[in-house]
């Protein structure tokens, strides 16, 4: 990482944090700071381009781009984290709660049933961490 | 498969057959066709169970239902086929070519560059078979 | 879900439920109960799709099903509690120890040395909970 | 690949390769000589580990072997050609073509209904390939 | 994409150019053109982010990155173009077509056989692009 | 396992330990010591097939080789136990931290930012078991 970013590297890099605020400010804090002694260079891409380059695009909206990430990570089933910072993130943009579970329950179709109810079990977690109180879904 | 369904299987096969047409009834018909003399039970549980059971629910509407497919199957990278049948669907309930692209180039951030460069060359087909004529995204 | 499901859907809901036991029911009612807070009508539908419309078929015996199984969840690498679940359930409906490690082991060919590995811890678990006692498998 | 292999060596090769004919010797010549020109030790490791180490053990009957690979590329989903030698295996160590389209459909459970319906139609071939009249599987 | 870029994201750009002409320009090239009439900006992303952030830094050298980039998409093993344009550029900054071979070959390690089977071919199909005759690997 | 094992095993088991004592030996003695009890052979398996046949041959440094699979296991991002001891044994090889660090954030582009990620915090966690102090990577 340069000490010195040029001008345009910090237009990209304050456009990708203004975004990511958006989304989920806290978590991207935690990674960036847990980043820091190892590869700070990849904290910084991981601003500029997702946030800075892709996400701030008109052409979809926060909450559109948050189901498909969403559904994505609980398809791939295997990045646990960044699929809790994600149903964070999608709630944070506008999604209801039964609309986060929807879309996970939906993986089972593409995914296979394990993938989705891992994908709840995060859901439950993240629920918990915002002091949701559980209520029935679907009656 | 039984010949004679019994009224309730036919009720969820009904409410399914009717939301695959909202969706891509012409595929629908063709992976109904291409299963009937080697596994017509799987076609009559593809139509039940996610399209009667799960696409029929209110908690998410269509657009949202197929971004999630599109990112889903774009990311998982395996199934080429019917990532092409859920961009026609995508298309077919109301996103536009620009949002369907926009979701595909977001899964170079989850799933890798080649994955999201193969979503958009499907896409592109698609695009194709539609008769969609060739326009710059972004100027 | 529905507080009065109509006669059909208790029928593959009791199906499943019922072969849900031979496989592995305390496993089965410990994901109901967890599923109740947050989705209970995914609960629903793995019971009466998997178990009752797919298991509960004459055309392949539950040894088999489980032995297909615990293959694909040891392929995948994504999904430890099921994976876990299903070697319980190989046991139950009548493999050997000595069968579901060859089975694991196996997985090697098809999704690398790790998969297989990670297959093999997860079986271990396994059978320390059972309470079965080491021995050398193949001396 | 060493022109003058040893004793031993000669002996896993020996076995494998007659482990090999059993599942599917036809196909075990085509990749034997599609690696004849790029990589002949590979082919000599295809023979000695998998065939002539894994499934020359009494362990587990070759049937259960062959349901176990059908389930995991299946599940996989990203190995197309392999799938095809493991059904024609399936089917030449004593699996019905049921059985074989049972545990391929069981997959929609644990990865999907794309993987599924992928694998049934790499049966379908592979059936077609093999002269199998087509009939109603379940009526 | 815009037409008139600004004068920093042409520095990353023409970085990211330049690095790709050294690993595969002509591949890099169809890639940018296939790109054209359906999402532009991603052909931009694809070259100043991989090629302009990434492959430029002096932190490990190219010949180095190939293999990585052979092994990882032979692994997952559901990028095959992507596969093929890796295999010419990793011939390209250096490395022999017996390494190439070598580093696909131990994939089978971590990803099984047909992982190393399928890629073993794509190098094959690469191998006779380029013109080289085939000769023993190893004797 | 065979308790006599004939000469020939014993050469290729040989020089399969040489091998992995040079990549990781205390990683491969807690492997084949915690596969005592389950799966003796797979253990034997281990050492013979990957570092007996395929890595001690000359085709490749054992550097690359090792880049090769931390590549491979950052992408797949399911192996965690797996990819921390080739992290290891990237830097038992000659790798230095920076290499380290450079290859598994060069897979963010193969195989998305989540994998990477995971992959980074996994070598957070060798860096600290080898006692490397924390450094700037790159300012």
């Amino acid at each position: 990482m340069n000490g010195t970013p040029n001008t345009t590297t910090s237009t990209r890099y304050t456009r990708g944090w203004a975004k990511l605020q958006e989304i989920d400010g806290a978590a991207g804090e935690r990674v960036v700071a847990s980043l820091a002694d190892i590869a700070p260079d990849f904290a910084k891409w991981l601003i500029e381009f997702p946030f800075g380059d892709i996400y701030s695009r008109p052409q979809l909206d926060l909450k559109s781009r948050e189901i498909g990430v969403v559904a994505a990570l609980t398809a791939l089933g295997n990045a646990a984290p960044q699929l809790k910072v994600h149903i964070h993130g999608a709630l944070n943009v506008g999604c209801t709660r039964d609309e986060v579970v929807e879309i996970i329950m939906q993986m089972a179709v593409y995914a296979g049933f394990p993938a989705a109810l891992n994908g709840l079990f995060a859901a439950k977690e993240v629920f918990a961490e915002r002091g949701l109180s559980a209520q029935q879904l679907a009656d």
